[in-house]
């Protein structure tokens, strides 16, 4: 059986060393905050603004957009080396559990992929080396999450608190 | 509707901020590697040795020891300050997302808590006051988990991929 990771290096074709190459280098340090929000607020404007792919963009519906892009950038600040905004403000990312309301399929993670990568083309600032990582990690995040969405469909196990259960991910 | 982290707040009684309170210092320059695997080393001893609550033990019993102990230290290390081993080997934490196969309960945190708290107490060179972060940041944890568990029981969405969903967490 697959793991996650696998399943997320498979379908992203990007490994996790390759995904994770932004820990190499300290990229708040290097970008700093505002290039952060600036991403998010260039991504998530697109995201709203999406009438191509209105079914990606109404995944989004039920979501205020100044607050997706809070939670975006604190994320990213967070990961990449930064003050743990998010954390302090929601808790653990359980980026899993906190994506399990919607529908994470493949071409939603092709069409969130689509639009971050012209968001990093756009925002001012952003040196290649960092889109590479950024890029790396961002895909490699995206068919994780596709991974973790397929975890729904998955029997559930028996619902009695003494049972044990065989783990689908070790 | 509450957050995962408002349920965790208030099921643990440790807000937010005290939980995150290990951020404030760099606790693996603190504390080093050797600690964090001699930490989770006592603990696994413990749980895997948990005659008294035979369910709790029972959880463990399709995972190795050695693994256990290793994905432990590895995300507590990566969690607190030090290198990223535990994304390097297995990618996110994603907590919620991996304790998926688990039945999660209050019952079974309050257990981990105890053994938990057992190990930090008996672990050498742990200081007062990293002793009371970590039991923080665990205590709360470990009920951010809980809540997180519950997910599994709610309503699935249609599954349809073009179909919006409404977040039960925002």
């Amino acid at each position: 059986m697959q793991t996650l990771q696998e399943k997320a290096s498979q379908w992203s074709g990007v490994d996790t060393a390759d995904a994770f190459a932004i820990d190499d280098t300290n990229m708040f340090q290097k970008l700093g905050l505002q290039i952060f929000i600036n991403l998010s607020t260039n991504f998530y404007t697109r995201v709203y603004d999406d009438e191509e792919e209105e079914w990606f963009r109404s995944i989004f519906s039920n979501s205020k957009k100044e607050e997706a892009i809070q939670n975006q950038y604190e994320f990213f600040v967070q990961r990449m080396g930064g003050p743990p905004l998010y954390s302090q403000r929601k808790g653990h990312p359980a980026l899993i559990g906190r994506h399990r309301p919607f529908p994470v399929t493949h071409q939603a993670a092709e069409r969130w992929l689509y639009h971050m990568e012209k968001a990093l083309e756009s925002t001012p600032d952003i040196d290649a080396d960092s889109r590479v990582k950024m890029m790396n990690f961002f895909r490699h995040t995206a068919f994780f999450l596709v991974a973790g969405d397929e975890l729904k469909t998955q029997k559930q196990q028996i619902p009695c608190k003494h049972a044990a259960s065989k783990p689908a991910e070790s």
